[in-house]
């Protein structure tokens, strides 16, 4: 096992990055990435301050970009289901400018509310910024859901 | 005062149609409308099963129907806001073939929720039918934010 090889499997042991790569695996119907790493998936999640700068936020993001903010967003979705056993389903509403929201109910409850601006340039420093990001919209659902049960099953 | 006028009156005393009304005079801004009467202005809300049916449903759904649709719910929003004194924010997503969902939130809470089919044919049999189906959403917005203020106020 080369070092590189480790580098990417403990790149990938952060639990929001297995499910975000599962569904990002998941929209592969073709097998055309059978052969991509997990590392290679999540390749363009990364945007550093210099790329995202270079970025035009003119006109409406780019599908593939809107794309990955959907999946991004689906894999909290899943994590959230996952620990907590209730269904979940977001909804995302898009303004002109890259402007927009985005929420995930359960129930009667937004479990995870997101304000969008710049979705243009919707990436992360690193792995680790992405690991956290995801992980803090998981708990944030997770512990929203288990204080307002009766909202979820209204 | 002529039998036609009294019963114009008559019709928008519901207060859901005051309110509706409002909304839509709040879009003329150039006064163009000023000369019509409030029933002219909920008269394109009114469609009855005929009228309905003769209405296609192929493709997206006509800008006005979802231009109304949108103001219908402005006008929910603005009456449970102003029962409440709670800020209300409409999120409406509309999928291909005339479905969708509108959600209307206060804080953390789903006040209303409405999942649409045939948007293309929004309408009602009558301005009776038009200020139920709007009183409905609205007591079921202001009975829920007054049953979980903890989850509106999170």
């Amino acid at each position: 096992m080369t070092a590189k090889k480790e580098q990417q499997d403990s790149a990938v042991d952060a639990p929001f990055l297995i499910e975000l790569v599962k569904t990002l695996r998941a929209q592969d119907t073709n097998g055309s990435w059978e052969g991509k790493s997990d590392l290679d998936l999540l390749e363009p999640y990364i945007l550093n301050k210099e790329k995202r700068r270079t970025l035009p936020i003119i006109g409406g993001p780019d599908p593939n970009t809107l794309r990955r903010l959907e999946l991004f967003f689906e894999a909290v979705t899943r994590s959230i289901e996952r620990e907590t056993g209730v269904i979940i389903q977001p909804l995302l509403k898009l303004h002109a400018g890259g402007f927009g929201r985005i929420v995930l109910i359960a129930g009667r409850l937004i479990a995870v509310n997101k304000q969008l601006r710049d979705v243009h340039r919707f990436g992360f420093d690193n792995c680790v910024k992405l690991a956290q990001e995801g992980d803090k919209y998981v708990s944030e659902g997770i512990s929203l859901i288990r204080k307002f049960p009766n909202v979820v099953n209204y």
